[in-house]
């Protein structure tokens, strides 16, 4: 099950504060925890209502991490293709990009960006027509990106699918519908990756942290080997290494034993 | 989904010391908590290392459960046939009988007892060669054992089939032999409930209660329907309620808010 740390993020407060005052020491605790915790990647998310200011956030974040946390995988978090375009510039290894849709505009926008450059890219199934209202139409949209990224040259195994959860306070089925898609891609798009967002899953309802942990615990049954999520969430992470131990993904127990040991399950 | 509870149960320290002492009121207090905890049977355990005395015991609770908490259902939870027809002849309305294996001689004993009564039966999928090793033997054993039932004249939708899960730490397998062989019986073995304790799986690791509730969660998602579960365990009654709302089978999220508005639920 592949982390990606989503602390790193301007939608918070401290975390906003911390990159306007260009506050290192905040920046790489937040940093070097999520990499402890595990996160594989650490998504760093400087999107900002000031026009022009998320490129160089962005940048100075890439460019600070890369110095003091060098072992960090870097998760570049943006929708705009000049920014994204920068900050690819200034990261040394493969980074996760997150995300890249089948809207016609967006794909054509960030498509030169990733061809056959070596990157990890988060592909979301929405298209011209939005966020797909049933399984049929998820699995389509996972099938025309993949088919689209693998064209730029993108190899299989770098291609995280995220199926778009919606929020089952506006529709009942909607984690069932995400559910069903993952099993099917997992089928019918032999190689791919599965990655959701869950914090949606939840939007209207109280004690979200139970029902998004609850999520991902189903859809890593479905198929699901990467989450965006926060590694310092305790009881998240207990269900997740509940999770692999019950699938058979944690050979001997080793990483619930070993968490158990350092005091992170939470019983 | 039907919660069996099962606080009631000689196993524990303070239950075996109430019926020994005939503690008319800390029997009376389990039984009240778990049905307004949302039990739809309260299962009794008495079964005891002194001959004879299962029955006894078993007896006197069922008649002081049936004079005081009448709107309790109760589940006869004993291996020996005696004291299951004595039990049987007190219970005023149709119990759950917990359980009856495919062994032969195990039910050839039960069948006279349970053949043309008003009950439901816990079918437990052990024959002969014991507990099954693999998805394939517990649907053969089920199977065989909802034709024995129904030849017994048990109407389908009272047989509550359980796969026997065994401990992860044993079989690395267990978890995903059970879960693959409840969708297998939904699928295959139309209108039958499906029914499971959950605390085998985790045996020998620690933070059991964690695999265990994680371990309901999938289930659930396979088809499982009833479980054997304490009610008062507030962190598992939150992965069951969280579970049915992604599952779609809590109309309007009313049993989650219900749970929420009386600060049941862990987030």
């Amino acid at each position: 099950m592949l982390i990606v740390g989503e602390r790193l993020n301007t939608s918070r407060k401290q975390i906003k504060e911390a990159v306007s005052a260009r506050d290192r020491e905040s920046i790489l605790s937040e940093v070097r925890s999520q990499v402890d915790a595990g996160a594989g990647f650490v998504d760093i998310h400087a999107a900002s209502s000031e026009k022009g200011r998320e490129s160089d956030d962005l940048n100075w974040i890439l460019d600070l991490i890369q110095e003091e946390v060098p072992q960090a995988r870097i998760c570049i978090d943006t929708t705009d293709p000049e920014t994204l375009a920068s900050a690819m510039e200034r990261v040394g290894h493969a980074p996760l990009i997150n995300s890249i849709t089948g809207e016609r505009s967006g794909f054509e926008a960030m498509a030169p960006l990733v061809q056959n450059r070596e990157c990890h890219i988060v592909a979301l199934c929405i298209d011209d027509k939005g966020v797909p209202g049933d399984t049929k139409q998820v699995v389509e949209n996972a099938a025309s990106l993949v088919s689209g990224l693998e064209g730029l040259g993108v190899p299989r195994d770098r291609i995280y699918v995220d199926p778009v959860i919606q929020a089952v306070s506006a529709n009942t089925q909607a984690a069932l519908i995400a559910l069903e898609a993952m099993e099917t891609i997992r089928q019918e798009i032999e190689g791919v990756h599965l990655i959701c967002g869950l914090s949606n899953v939840s939007f209207g309802l109280p004690r979200r942290h139970l029902l998004n942990r609850t999520f991902l615990s189903l859809a890593m049954k479905a198929g699901l080997d990467a989450a965006i999520v926060d590694p310092l969430d305790r009881k998240l992470m207990s269900t997740l290494r509940a999770t692999d131990v019950l699938l058979n993904q944690d050979p001997y127990c080793q990483k619930y034993t070993k968490a158990h040991r350092e005091q992170q399950l939470v019983e």
